[in-house]
């Protein structure tokens, strides 16, 4: 048996991720509860909205944007960006 | 500061999931391992594949069926399921 799957936790367990590979790569999938956040990156990352909504300021993007279930966005390696969680919200998150 | 994220796991860790509710009702998100399951219904689940795919026996059907990324399928309450998990796999379960 192989050892078990890994959970990560951020933000006083607010936001939780479970990691995976497979054919797609590298990616965590994860709840954030309803608050505002503020991530980096330390590679490119792909979140895709699985259920819920996020609000997000990209960086060096002035407005925020909403994207919804199964929309994505992507943000470089070495970036800060803010999220506005409105509804307790799961994602998928791919690395590259 | 609402309490944080529940996870739960099951078969020694091989799956994990991430408790949340919003506007869209009552789901977990989680990760299942390679391996081969059998799962029991409490509630109608719709589970959807995040990522990866999932070859499932549904109840009272003869033949597996393969679900891919972006693809549903529908367990009724008080029922039993079978799944091989060929990848590891990223899966949306909402319960109604």
């Amino acid at each position: 048996m192989s050892k078990g799957l890994t959970v990560n936790s951020y933000f006083d367990d607010q936001v939780k991720s479970i990691a995976l590979e497979n054919q797609e790569g590298v990616s965590t999938v994860g709840v954030m509860m309803v608050g505002d956040y503020e991530f980096g990156t330390s590679k490119r990352e792909y979140i895709t909205v699985v259920s819920g909504e996020l609000t997000v300021k990209l960086p060096d993007e002035d407005d925020w944007r909403t994207f919804s279930k199964g929309e994505s966005f992507m943000v470089e390696a070495n970036q800060t960006f803010s999220l506005q969680v409105k509804q307790a919200t799961a994602y998928l998150c791919r690395y590259e």
